[in-house]
């Protein structure tokens, strides 16, 4: 059984959390509260000493960190891992791409915009330049799904799952999807791909304690 | 036939050169001059319209950015892959931490203090910002290779081929390799791999014209 370590509203957190419930996989969700530095309690951090969240468990002895590296490993022999090594290396270039030119700014803009909107205006600067070091790497994710449906030309992937974790939730760092409008034709897509769930229910209503 | 873009003095475009070196995997090297602008020429940015190296293409019609999807391409079904699913997902994790905690701080320090280094003193503020920022990752490497001769305990992997690329030039961005005892065991184990050749040898008097 896997255990996954999340805390709500995280884009990187959905990421193996969505993976696992579209891949039918039983898992245990426990939610940690980041807010009020759950992380970085002892009994987890001795779990994870880099106190982050997420974080897979699995009763074979793999602990593991980095969303991306948790949806190689819950999807490897999966209809959401790619059947070619040349399609392998594209999901994989493309989620390197993810958390190089795009979490590393939409994820703490949304995070002051949003998550901390009372910390909004102390952080404004900031904002206006983590939004606008997204706009490259969202420009070039709107071109390339203008030419096909999904990231990778096969279909839906966990390509899919790691670009969609904060790409979905632009608005709440306060970028308009309608200036992507591939991209925001790709998110109503996947949000109909089969068992999706949305974000919002990554919650305690769904987990056991931590 | 694979052809490898790459300009001199990079971390990331080590990885995949010593990759293809060490698996013995005939390619052409073509040295793109980005001081010059070269990878902003419209000839290479009709290859890559990222405009960035390394850069792969072969054969086969696979175009790929990003230097550790590159390392995962390069070295499925070789001795550098490790061969079970939970070392297969410790290797990404490690290699997204690259991404993430070491290679966003080391590489543009160093960029100032040693590529460029006529321009140290007016980015001193930035460099001590991103020196500093590059601690906790190395900490956690260095306590990661106290355990283990190589990152993975299988041995020697792509794992170990990403985070050389910048950690092994950790003096050249300002930081003494000598505070992380572990890891520069570790940098003096992975030069003596086999086959190894080091950064200065990936130049132009071993490679095509680009």
């Amino acid at each position: 059984m896997v255990t996954l370590y999340a805390c709500e509203g995280s884009g990187n957190c959905m990421k193996p959390w969505l993976a696992m419930i579209q891949l039918e996989q039983e898992f245990e969700l426990k939610i940690v509260d980041v807010l009020n530095g759950e992380q970085k309690r002892p009994d987890f951090l001795n779990l994870n000493p880099l106190g982050v969240v997420p974080f897979l468990v699995d009763e074979a002895d793999v602990s593991l960190g980095e969303s991306n590296a948790m949806l190689w490993f819950l999807a490897e022999g999966s209809h959401l891992m790619p059947d070619t090594a040349a399609e392998r290396a594209e999901a994989l270039q493309w989620m390197f791409f993810e958390q190089s030119k795009l979490e590393p700014f939409i994820s703490p803009a949304r995070f002051y915009s949003f998550i901390l909107p009372d910390q909004r205006e102390a952080h404004s600067d900031e904002i206006s330049h983590w939004l606008e070091r997204a706009r490259p790497g969202l420009e070039r994710l709107d071109t390339h799904l203008g030419a096909r449906m999904f990231m990778l030309q096969s279909g839906y992937s966990i390509a899919d799952i790691a670009i969609f974790g904060y790409v979905h939730v632009l608005h709440e760092a306060g970028i308009d999807p309608a200036d992507y409008p591939m991209i925001e034709r790709w998110i109503s897509d996947v949000t109909h791909t089969d068992k999706f769930q949305p974000l919002q229910n990554l919650g305690p209503s769904n987990a056991e304690a931590a």
